[in-house]
């Protein structure tokens, strides 16, 4: 008898590398999300396509889970984060292009007239855009942007953007990785602003980042090979452009899909269209107290569309002020 | 001492569940490479990446490695596997195209005249390859790729495609990924048409799968929601295009490329110039016993200026008939 401890001591532990004790001593993969009909919609969907007996198993190397940014992943509001980042880095670059004392919209953004900066337009929105965000070599372009969403503050929650990724959806990531789900960003924000900060915030390496683009070129620059970014837009990786990107970087349809605006719908729809069972979810920014309010009227990440064709579709609406025990990462 | 048995039992056990006996049986990884130059220069290289304690030491994220795929992966001699595939889907086609038997260069492949396809052009073959390769959903092309793929046989070897793939290459594809490689192929050849036996040929899922690509939108057809692919080029992942497609899917620049051709030079230049070590290396098909030869002055995978370079450049060429113990998979 006395030669099992140490058999028994080696399965324990054998029990735990294999499964970080997760099938041995059951636990909450999920703690910031409340209980209720969403989590469990969340948890039934892993169970059934996981289950390997059951009718609605997936192959793991079909456990593809797309996740809008903007809203979904971190905060947008009241300003995209990328449009921040831009609007600083014309701040940054003006002692250089003396002329925008005098053109708009550049001149609107150095005197913090936010007002003439809409007003401007998309195109003077993509003047902004492509003047911060072209001109160097893409290795440049992913120090500038690290270092800023490492540095800079929210203005509201006194915290780096680096540090507001929505912890309930930090959980989920892990929780589908776990359960062998690859998980993907796929978002109209621009891919090289997500992915140098992608790995850290959310264990999605940059190669499992889809988003917006702007041409690029190879050339040899002071003697290096190098890639040269070009003030021009390639792709728009937004609404009925969301499924494109998917298929042209992912190449198969995912079978969940988590976006938050109206942006997000030719997404959810197009992983929904597939065969066999599918989730998609929206999240629902009805929380002012611990983050912001905004749906159906907002400029920044509009759900309108979305909210009224959610019930009949079957697509999860989200609210952040029933479904988030917390909304951002303890401090 | 009785009780000691079971113990040791359950430590082989552990060895063999998380090494595949590979470290405490060293064996060889790459049985179909010929001792010699080469293969020492791959194996040092990937023990130099990977020893924690050593100076060339790079992280597992960072051990990107790109592979071309026609000419390095798989055979590409004396036409193009794509070119084939789409000479037979024009023949397919054709009875709902009767236009095709009087129009160029439609008439010629229907003809089987392959001089006066050539004779036409980029234009003619782009002519072609639309016809062939568009107008159907994504899914519904990725059925007729794999399909095709998986039943045509390529005529001297008499064996199909998907059974074409390069023996050492297949070890060395499974060699890296064993010492934490995340390898990709990166290929002037279609993403929609190497994505679906991709994971079955190569271990590598779609969605490291980087190609030249057409445009596709997302539409309701017969009432779902489906891509539809576009007659109308989007992007040619070859020459410089290669490093600008490494940019654009994977966004790290790889530590180690692997080509064949003078299409795959900037791929190479661009894998080289970045910091710490780096390894770059060229098939050479010299083999005419057992595969092809050809090189300067074919019109298919020229391999020309790479091969003047490669001494200066330190890049690695790789004899098919000297470095290759076997070309092909065994039957």
């Amino acid at each position: 008898m006395g030669g099992k401890r140490p058999f028994s001591a080696v399965l324990v532990c054998l029990a735990v590398f294999l499964g970080g004790c997760g099938s041995v001593f059951a636990h909450d993969q999920l703690p910031s999300w409340n209980d209720g009909p969403v989590k469990t919609a969340i948890i039934n969907f892993v169970t059934a396509v996981t289950d390997k007996d059951g009718a609605d198993y997936v192959e793991p190397a079909e456990r593809i889970a797309t996740f809008d940014n903007d809203g979904t992943l971190w905060l947008e509001y009241p300003i995209y984060t990328q449009l921040l980042f831009a609007i600083d880095r014309v701040k940054t670059l003006a002692p250089h292009h003396p002329e925008w004392k005098t053109t708009q919209p550049f001149k609107a953004v150095l005197e913090g007239d936010m007002e003439t900066v809409a007003a401007s337009g998309m195109e003077g929105l993509m003047k902004i855009v492509m003047a911060s965000h072209a001109g160097m070599t893409a290795e440049q372009f992913t120090e500038e942007a690290s270092q800023w969403l490492a540095t800079t503050k929210q203005i509201r929650f006194d915290r780096t953007f680096i540090e507001l990724g929505y912890q309930p959806q930090l959980e989920l990531l892990e929780y589908l990785r776990s359960n062998g789900f690859k998980t993907f960003i796929v978002s109209g924000g621009g891919i090289a602003f997500m992915r140098p900060v992608s790995e850290q915030m959310y264990g999605i390496p940059p190669e499992q980042v889809v988003g917006s683009s702007i041409e690029e070129e190879f050339v040899i620059q002071d003697g290096k090979y190098v890639i040269v970014r070009q003030p021009k837009i390639h792709f728009i990786d937004d609404k009925a452009g969301k499924p494109v990107g998917i298929n042209r970087y992912i190449g198969r349809r995912p079978i969940l899909a988590f976006g938050n605006s109206d942006g997000d719908i030719e997404m959810v729809e197009y992983t929904m269209a597939g065969e066999g069972r599918r989730l998609g979810l929206f999240v629902h920014h009805d929380d002012p107290e611990r983050e912001y309010a905004y749906d159906r009227k907002s400029h920044v990440g509009r759900m309108d569309k979305a909210l009224d064709r959610a019930g009949e579709e079957g697509w999860i609406i989200v609210s952040m002020k029933d479904d988030w025990k917390s909304v951002f990462p303890e401090q």
